[in-house]
């Protein structure tokens, strides 16, 4: 196929959400989000597709009846991802998944294709928590994964909850728990991503080496450090009299390093909140949120006990902000994707990611769900440097292709 | 005198920009700025004071006729301090020096003292430089220690230049510059301000002990540390892969206080802005600030030195963003200030202090200026936790009513 039908919608959501850096701020229920929205709503009318809403505010498009064929056992394939961004995040992370899946399934209507079961599209909402600080509420709050009052605590940094955000959006968040109806519409849902990693751009191979199957995603969680302090002007308070939090701090990030390098696994502190934060004000707290992952449950599971001994010795609180396990896709799904879209006699590439996915969350309630991941040259994700070539995104859609018309046939 | 006079203005102000944290957000040019500026501007019509305003933006309110008599070699005595705040910072610092001279003004009207010289109350706008990173603007400005470059080149952290905030809230920026016409009004300033210390509270002395009066200013700065890095995702990028300038940050954090307690110095890093801030990215900036002071001001250049040597050397930029030499106070007016308010034989006690204040910008450009400092039971400021009795308040201002009956006699 020519890249037109990904240039064109690509183009269009170039410049929404994008701020100096080069990167995109698409958080949740924003005015961005609702940009985003917006735009998905315009392709799903123009591919002819039904919209509709679940519990959580996830968009679904769908081609043909899910609900009669669900009550024919036959539930339908899904194929999507999700439009928000992480703070100054690449343009490819989740976006790109949803654009080859609309371009797909423009490709499918127009050679003619006839579903043997419903096609959805879908746009998860608030994949990457950077506003609430859960990541993949939408497909969790589905699941049940969350529950409604977990789900109604959350706060962004300036206090506003997600069900309030909602509501400002323009959506009821009083629906919000474990959606039974949508779930049951889902046969099995496979998410074409980047990847965020060079598995393939250093892996040599045949016509398989531009997109690749997921096995599984690595265990991970997040966990909330305060580090308590006594405020103080930096200049009159001696030494000695102090409680600087942001010396607990700085040993806690240098201990995360050290301990996930003992452990193999990755620790890292990319966000910090400082009370007042001001220049010559010893701070009143310190809260830094540590992000650990592995391909094994243990690992995480020590680095994080390591930290939070020695923080709690100090008087410091730890607060787990989410926990996934293990979580492996579907075994049939993941060969069949992988012996689709390799040659003769060569699968594709099956490779494991310390990202979650909500491919992940579906996959862990028990939908069968999978993932395809689009070369990277860099290897960089979360970032304007984030990248994938135009053929490989094109191949991307190649791909989702095949597969739709072979599990919809 | 009464606590009336004090309490009265104390309840005014009580209110404006308090946050939840109990402490205050008064910064620069902001809306609760403008809040204090009128009523301050109210304060002295009651008081039947003449307002004007300076090339920076600074508040003087005039009894008698400032130019007349600095054309008679008669400048006025001046008293007043802030009223901005640091982020969260307590209600004393500032404020108590501007309420303490509207109340001793208004004392000295109505024993009906007669002014042998024209006395000034000021309210210096933006001493803690929590808006534009560098304290003292205001007397900066005017005292020419800041250039209207400098000045105009300013900004917060959202970007907005000091010049425009000024100009949004109705000032013109255009005159910003050295001011010798306010100056040359100036005979003397007296700054009253809430200790930031215990050093007041744990002397045992006579009737001097709720007050004391400066020394010295120590030398300080602020200094801008960026430490950069890469972009990436937390959980897919392996650790050999990484350049994360946290873990830059957390040995500079550490290294700092090495540096301090090796020079005798105190040295802060209080304020700190990642980018992108977010749980599951490494940072590509990691910008933190450091506030270094000492008695001393090889002390304060050596830890400076040591602590830009290691940065530069991992491919961090310092750059200084103030330096204030020491700055001690006329010593003529010191002791006369100290003889004043102390016993017979027994002078005020005289203490030195960490902390920048306005009256050393003007000390520093000549103008004979001095301090006087309430004691501070906590030691602790720069937090909702500062604080001054009440007796103690109104001794202050008893204290401000002597020095000005000396010195306008």
């Amino acid at each position: 196929m020519t890249p037109e039908p990904f240039e064109r919608r690509w183009g269009e959501l170039e410049a929404i959400g994008r701020v100096s850096s080069g990167g995109y701020r698409r958080f949740a229920w924003s005015r961005e989000d609702a940009v985003l929205r917006e735009w998905f709503a315009g392709q799903v009318a123009a591919l002819k597709l039904d919209l509709t809403l679940d519990r959580a505010g996830n968009q679904w498009a769908w081609w043909g009846d899910p609900d009669a064929a669900a009550d024919a056992g036959n539930p339908g394939i899904v194929i999507g991802s999700h439009l928000d961004s992480v703070p100054d995040g690449g343009a490819f992370d989740g976006p790109l998944g949803v654009v080859s899946a609309l371009a797909a399934v423009e490709a499918l209507k127009a050679e003619g294709f006839v579903p043997g079961r419903p096609i959805g599209v879908v746009n998860f909402t608030d994949e990457e928590g950077a506003r609430f600080g859960v990541a993949c509420t939408g497909s969790r709050i589905i699941t049940g994964a969350m529950t409604p009052e977990r789900a109604g605590a959350l706060r962004d940094a300036d206090g506003v909850r997600l069900t309030e955000a909602m509501r400002n959006a323009g959506h009821n968040p009083e629906q919000i728990g474990r959606d039974d109806e949508t779930l049951r519409r889902i046969g099995s849902f496979v998410e074409l991503h980047v990847e965020q990693g060079r598995l393939l751009a250093d892996t040599t191979q045949g016509p398989g080496a531009a997109v690749g199957v997921a096995s599984a995603i690595w265990p991970h969680g997040r966990w909330r450090f305060d580090f308590p302090g006594e405020a103080n002007h930096a200049g009159t308070t001696r030494l000695v009299d102090r409680r600087d939090p942001m010396l607990d701090y700085a040993r806690a990030v240098l201990a995360a390093r050290d301990a996930a390098e003992q452990h193999r696994a990755v620790a890292t502190f990319g966000k910090v909140r400082v009370e007042p934060n001001g220049v010559n004000a010893i701070p009143s707290l310190v809260r830094a949120w540590l992000d650990a992952r592995a391909p094994e449950e243990v690992a995480v599971l020590e680095v994080v006990a390591q930290l939070t001994r020695d923080a709690e010795r100090i008087g410091a609180q730890v607060h787990e902000e989410s926990w996934t396990a293990t979580t492996g896709f579907d075994p049939v799904l993941r060969d069949r994707l992988a012996a689709l879209l390799g040659g003769p006699g060569q699968p594709a590439p099956i490779l494991g990611t310390g990202a979650g996915h909500d491919a992940g969350i579906l996959s862990a309630a028990g939908v069968p769900a999978g993932m395809l991941f689009v070369r990277n040259p860099t290897g960089i994700s979360h970032s304007p440097a984030e990248y994938a070539e135009v053929d490989d995104c094109v191949a991307g859609i190649e791909a989702l292709i095949t597969v739709v018309r072979d599990l919809a046939a």
